[in-house]
């Protein structure tokens, strides 16, 4: 008993990062892309996918719209409308639950399937033109259940209860319609990619998620906004959501050395392997004495490099999740994938690969899939979309 | 459109509780209770049973041996050994994704449940006088799975991430050991319980939970804590932990005043029927022109108030929870009721009325249920329940 006692070392924490405040707000309205995909990563995600049950394109624009009001009050801290109306017979409009939590830097973002864009509602016309389901992929385990959707609601903040609240309201309100069904959701935890000015999180194998991610200007407006294509797909962007399980206590009797090599980075300090720091540039070519390669080919981030993808490069904005404990009683948990891009081939791209020969397959099985098209921000006055439909 | 657009009207957050500082930590050892009962509710929890799977007394005392040292470690915001040992042979001993996140006033706090004082053990003789199991409550719809279990873990922290980390290092000692298997685990969301100097948070049923929770260490002394029996059971306490299914969608199309009948406050300000702010002593005699009680004696605080249960009260110290969707697509979320008391009987006398004769009752079900002993803190240099092996 002693001896493992001893054997624990503290481990203290960082300065940055330590304070949370929830009185921060983003803007809904705007004139280029939605909040919630450039945004600095929150710490907290509710995700949640519809299936459209009206054939009336009136019925997506009722909807759109309702929701656009909605989610431009949420975003501000406010309710969206009265939680304890004085007549007798009224309902709430809004469930209350994040009365006076403030915004909490929460921001909502909807995605637009690929039957929105289809003859049933007299729209092929208007399809982003990249928009399409994904390829089957090698790593695939999927969940019908898990899986699709014509509508998806990405909210995120610094308080869970407020992204719970937001996505709640705005299925009551689907509900109210009748044009729209709730179909799958997610809940994260801990956010697993870093936005610019921000420590870089750990995903549940405990290691440092989004070092190499996008942070600069330069590089969204290059790899994740559209920037082509009529004015309202313009700042648009493809979103794809995937459910990402992981065998995490398997993972737990991993020796660290192979962790290492399957992320080709060092547990703790997240360098790469070929170097001391966690922002040192890996070094795919670097060999040791025996003139194999340091990072090994099959490593997380030899596949997924750019170097090493004709440049190729995608907005990751992940999370961690739990669905507790499986049948056989082992933590159920994973990352939650969500990433942003301007053409949903790149993502396949590098998924391909890394569904092929990863070495962390052994540990992880995609069971949820969804892709979306993100449009632009609708400006003041207007709703989410209300230019598809003119 | 536009109607249903100006009818939503701003609320702006309050200003209290909105910084939450993640370096804050709790002391684990101490001379009297264990950390996370008196403790002011942090914002997030998870909770997971477990079985023990071993005859042997001496196996119970290595694995809380084990878990005392690791939790004292992970209270202080350091890991709980080495997240990259140096060998390459070596797995680590903490799975690392909280390194750096601070301790984020992290408390776990372990229940001893009623297996452990047997004659398995040995231990009859050191059973808590009032540990047995909870009675058949008029509210159970108990699923065997989310239930019982031998050890409790509840882990609290100002971060998911910190308090995941806690129950999944602690779940990966046990296994190592081969005394004890998960049972059942529920992750919180949102403290719905209000600690001393804290804003009363608020449930997904929309309205303030906790308003008349204990806060004062006098109500501590009378209510919560053993004072009585051997030295080692002094200022511990029974644990009672339900999982409280809510049909959020059925309760959001209740009427507000019908809602506000139903717990017997207004859903905004939270005050009683009879009174204008939150923290109005309720009149339960008060009558209307008619005559009628203005809160009507089945309200929810009425069947709960100390003033109508001969004085008895509990520690409330719950979070609220979300399980995603239903099989019918319906919200699947509720509240995970967490209370302490020094006597279980004071908990089953509040929940029969509660469970016979409430309105709310349409709306909840209690899914899951566990009894637990929580014995006081450690000494420095004791493990949790030591003196009970003595």
């Amino acid at each position: 008993m002693a001896a493992h006692a001893a054997a624990f070392a503290a481990s203290p924490a960082q300065s940055g990062d330590d304070m949370v405040d929830l009185t921060k707000s983003h803007p809904f309205y705007g004139d280029a892309q939605q909040a919630g995909i450039s945004t600095e990563p929150q710490r907290h995600s509710m995700f949640m996918t519809f299936d459209l049950t009206t054939a009336k394109v009136g019925d997506i624009q009722v909807l759109l719209a309702l929701w656009s009001a909605a989610i431009a009050q949420m975003m501000q801290g406010a309710t969206i409308g009265q939680v304890e109306p004085p007549q007798d017979s009224a309902v709430g409009l809004d469930t209350g639950e994040a009365l006076n939590l403030g915004p909490a830097s929460l921001t909502v973002t909807i995605g637009l399937g690929p039957k929105i864009f289809t003859d049933i509602y007299g729209l092929s016309h208007q399809r982003p033109p990249l928009l399409r389901e994904l390829i089957a992929l090698p790593s695939d385990s999927l969940v019908p259940g898990l899986t699709g959707g014509d509508l998806s609601v990405q909210a995120c903040a610094d308080d869970p209860q407020v992204a719970y609240h937001a996505v709640r309201d705005l299925a009551r309100i689907a509900k109210s319609t009748g044009s729209a069904q709730t179909r799958w959701t997610v809940m994260g935890f801990g956010r697993a990619s870093a936005g610019r000015g921000q420590q870089t999180p750990r995903n549940l194998l405990g290691f440092k998620d989004g070092t190499r991610n996008l942070k600069e200007d330069a590089e969204f407006e290059k790899f994740v906004w559209v920037k082509d294509g009529p004015a309202w797909q313009r700042y648009g962007s493809y979103q794809v959501v995937r459910k990402i399980q992981m065998h995490i206590e398997n993972w737990d009797t991993d020796r660290v050395s192979d962790q290492n090599n399957v992320f080709g980075r060092h547990k703790v300090s997240g360098a790469p392997l070929t170097g001391k720091t966690e922002f040192d540039t890996p070094d795919f070519a670097k060999t040791d004495a025996s003139g194999n390669t340091v990072i090994l080919p099959t490593a997380h981030i030899a596949l997924a490099a750019h170097e090493n993808n004709n440049g190729i490069r995608i907005l990751r904005r992940s999370y961690n999740y739990t669905d507790g404990l499986n049948q056989f009683g082992q933590l159920d948990a994973g990352l939650f994938f969500m990433s942003y891009q301007n053409d949903p081939a790149h993502f396949e791209a590098l998924q391909t690969r890394l569904g092929a020969s990863d070495a962390l397959n052994e540990y992880i099985a995609h069971i949820g899939s969804g892709i979306f098209f993100a449009p632009p921000a609708p400006k003041q006055g207007e709703y989410i979309g209300q230019a598809i439909f003119s």
